[in-house]
């Protein structure tokens, strides 16, 4: 017997944030010396890289928020920018706290609490996620993190833990994401999928060519009100 | 320099929920062969020795469901109520995750959540804080539980956590409780602490001879709306 989906959990940098345009518009804003577009892909290049050094056991376990300085030095010495205090590459820093979400975000979300829990389950750690929430009205039902399990997504303990939470089978989980590798390795550990396209995630100037739908997802998606659409919320 | 409080971490169950009132409805309701206040009191009574057994290392870790369960089965013998089928026992155990709220609870909560971020510090687990903040309609910025930190209050790491979780100084984060003990060890990890009378915790029988001022705590408020108006929300 199929047991029924009650948890979504959702990806969020990219998913349900706009990371690229969020972070090229404080680039904007505070007037530095670099291309917006070319800074926030260079501060996300770093990304995977960092968490996998982690994954491997090269950094012992470290938050988000200390990989996205340590790829932030990276990236103002990249660009030559030497005209930050250290109080200002701090705030900078937390612009991964005040991303700014998709427009079908907010009123996709509340659709789908109206049938599901819906978390978060994101490499974020638990003060960004919650800051984020706060400053965009994110109504989740419970923030998830990597650092709950200490462990980083694709790693299973992440997918499993959130079954483990709601002591559920990982079949009535289903992950939301714009990546289909995070999809992939959801699968692989007996959860449900859905893909929400996201064709701006990596800014203006970037066509995704990743956008068709594939057979490891149950659910194919415009976006999260769509989603809700497709789940009859 | 004194730096401004930021965080209210909640203490649960007693202080922002009635888990005395909400058990022994559900007693009545279920036609249990018990008192109501007394079987409500036994399984409360048994939550801090089992607790004590993990903080010990007695036990490995255990999340609170399990706790509860286990407490349960010895309370359900100590009434001789064998009328229960499995599927039974395992949905009255849940009662835990439907707790009500004090009538004060939710109001006050949406008025600091304007000037605070509020989260939970509770020892029950992820899913069951969940499940009661989506059932009561608890508007928190974070759940947060001594699951995230692998150790149950009042361990140090529960208080220190969260203000690592928020990267801000212990001073920083405000303890809210019905229970001296745990404002005694919070304010002992440089918390500030804010007591909230509940004088009918413990049901309608039994008078709490512990209401008064202490020196330890920094505001002690009737209840939550209170302890809003207090703080200026």
């Amino acid at each position: 017997m199929i047991k029924q989906t009650k948890v979504l959990a959702f990806d969020v940098f990219g998913t349900v944030v706009d990371w690229h345009g969020s972070i090229a518009a404080e680039v904007k804003r505070l007037n530095l010396a670099a291309d917006p577009n070319e800074f926030a892909t260079a501060w996300r290049t770093g990304y995977k890289p960092a968490m996998a050094k982690v994954r491997s056991g090269k950094l012992p376990w470290t938050k988000i928020d200390d990989l996205h300085r340590l790829i932030l030095d990276d990236v103002l010495n990249l660009f030559n920018i030497n005209s930050l205090s250290e109080d200002q590459i701090h705030e900078l820093n937390l612009i991964w706290h005040r991303l700014t979400p998709w427009i079908d975000t907010v009123k996709g979300l509340s659709r789908l609490k109206s049938k599901f829990t819906i978390v978060t389950l994101s490499n974020g750690n638990l003060g960004l996620l919650a800051d984020m929430a706060k400053h965009a009205s994110l109504p989740w039902d419970l923030i998830l993190s990597a650092e709950v399990f200490r462990h980083y997504k694709p790693d299973p303990e992440t997918y499993l833990g959130v079954a483990n939470i709601f002591d559920i089978d990982p079949e009535q989980v289903m992950l939301v994401a714009a990546h289909k590798d995070d999809l992939v390795s959801a699968k692989a550990c007996g959860l449900k999928t859905a893909f929400v396209e996201r064709p701006l995630e990596f800014g203006p100037h970037v066509t995704r060519g990743d956008l068709q739908q594939e057979t490891f997802t149950d659910y194919h998606a415009k976006n999260i009100e769509d989603l809700a659409s497709q789940l009859g919320c």
